[in-house]
């Protein structure tokens, strides 16, 4: 048993609250919502986040965060991309031993390109740091709380730790691989949600599963080619945090980044599509940061340069689509894992 | 501009007349049924197999097969996997000069164990036979007679007539690429429905996408293991014809394999969904060739023997999923790419 908080209480952090609660840890859950807390510790329900589910009552709610850390030495980072420094700094003013911190989000920090584990590392002192865990895969939250099968990645620089988280999560339902390759698991989760816009546009024109099918293969291609290019294994993209979440992220009308392209791929401008959304579509900034990488290594990505010209050049999704088509012959081997020459297996 | 004879006039083999038609080649087609090549010669459509499509004027129908033939050096056979060596026996009879053979079918022979360009090598006089070239990937015939966008792999031992099928049927619909692994494409292509299978099982189980995604990535790591033991290269598995025609065929529908898992899912025997589905489920009998396959190669393949177990000794469904998650922990790179050690690539 150990004492594990729960930093964010979204549905992603609710869910993996409540596996680590179904391990019979010690779990707190954060929000700087009081009213959220107070439902969490009297109804035991997150019902915006998690509807219909019952939590175990386990689980303790905090609005304060010196308190939610107190005597805890393992937390899950479960906040948004862009609220992950702030958060941050409010912990590291207020916790005194070093953390584990199991981040557990996805993208890159547009301007800066930093990966997510290289932010915490930026962020928190040194002394105050134990290890950074990156837990990724296949795995939307309103499965994981109906106890459906889900398998998914932990991976750190430290695989002592690693091998740690996997000890807290694993059960029957909730499988936990380790994987060595921090970078490879962070990137392959972040550049995802580039290719699940590509196939809603494809979806939205109504060009069928053909073009889906090989539009998730040569994006994995090319997810691929800039990870290694960053030091990341090759072959992690071929994995559950890879191709698995790709999958889950491209077929499911649930993905938000999925039903953005959709709506992109019927004609709707990204200004338009932005506004009935209503909310972040992550992927809109990493195709950004990917392009820009990309630009920055020199790795050739077809489909994220076609889709950042859709999504910032006014090119129509049709005419984009039918350019890639129209490439030069290639040979599948050359083209696609020309990237192993790089050296980096 | 080619003469090309397209063996089969089912749903593949009509698509791929079209798109060759397309293209300005000289298209012959061969069917057994008089009636199908009245239809394709004066109503310039095959209502069973492509319904509500009109075929260009310039494809022809034969229902002799010499004359199907005659000065022809190309063909494309497209016929069911266990009508190959008994059709290729009539060709033998009647053809004069060597023939390029693209063959479009997936599975492997039961009991010989054979790949399907084996079968043609050892049906085919050798004086008869100028090269074997596969045609895979992930497109079904439904949406390539639409001229949807779609993209294949050729692969061939002699990568001149690999570039020269490219050469016959890319366009700006058809985008083909090659690929010197002719093992790794067959394979893939024959296996992919294993999971397929399987992929029908969690849905119909109700398990949902994460299931499923688990399911597809760790079935391509089973499938790589096997076919890298066969002399694979285990990257052509992260391709067109492995993760590519594993996405199409496990997330569509109208995949015959998927069905028959969904049916067995819900609670049916294999001999009612079989009586149900009326049809050649092509994954059953590639599953026992794999398990046998698997067996004697000493290959670890747990979903494919989970299957096994489903298909042939009454093991419920619900049981081998959950035996599958409670393997033991491990790490993704070791389990997934132990292959990688055999010294293939």
């Amino acid at each position: 048993m150990e004492k594990v908080t729960v930093v964010g209480a979204g549905s992603w952090g609710t869910a993996l609250a409540l596996v680590l609660a179904d391990n019979d840890h010690e779990v707190r859950i954060w929000s700087h919502r009081q009213e959220q807390v107070d439902e969490i510790n009297t109804k035991h329900t997150n019902s915006k986040y998690v509807p219909s589910i019952e939590l175990p009552e386990t689980i303790i709610g905090y609005s304060d965060i010196g308190k939610a850390l107190e005597d805890v030495g393992t937390i899950v980072l479960a906040v948004p991309t862009k609220a992950i420094r702030e958060v941050l700094q409010k912990i590291s003013q207020v916790t005194l031993t070093p953390l584990t911190i199991i981040h557990v989000s996805k993208g890159i920090e547009p301007d800066t390109l930093k990966r997510i584990s290289e932010m915490i590392e930026e962020e928190m002192p040194s002394t105050l740091l134990k290890d950074v865990v990156v837990l990724s895969g296949p795995s939307h939250a309103e499965e994981v709380v109906l106890r459906h099968p889900t398998t998914v990645t932990v991976s750190s620089k430290n695989m002592e730790s690693a091998e740690y988280v996997q000890d807290l999560f694993i059960n029957q339902h909730f499988r936990v691989y380790t994987n060595p390759d921090i970078v490879g698991v962070e990137i392959g989760g972040a550049l995802k949600n580039i290719i699940a816009l590509a196939a809603g546009i494809t979806d939205g024109l109504g060009y069928g599963d053909n073009a889906k099918a090989a539009l998730i293969t040569r994006g994995l291609a090319e997810i691929s080619r800039l990870g290694s290019t960053m030091g990341a294994n090759p072959l992690t993209f071929a994995g559950l945090t890879g191709i698995g979440d790709l999958i889950v992220t491209c077929t499911s009308v649930h993905s938000r980044n999925w039903r953005a392209g959709n709506l992109l791929g019927k004609g709707q401008s990204l200004d338009e599509v932005l506004e009935n959304m209503g909310m972040v579509v992550e992927g809109v900034r990493t195709t950004k940061a990917a392009y820009q990488l990309a630009k920055k290594m020199d790795v050739s990505m077809p489909i994220t340069f076609a889709l950042y010209d859709v999504l910032f050049n006014n090119q129509s999704p049709k005419d984009a689509v039918d350019q890639l088509m129209a490439r030069g012959k290639t040979n599948e081997m050359a083209d696609l894992f020309n990237y192993l020459d790089k050296g980096t297996m």
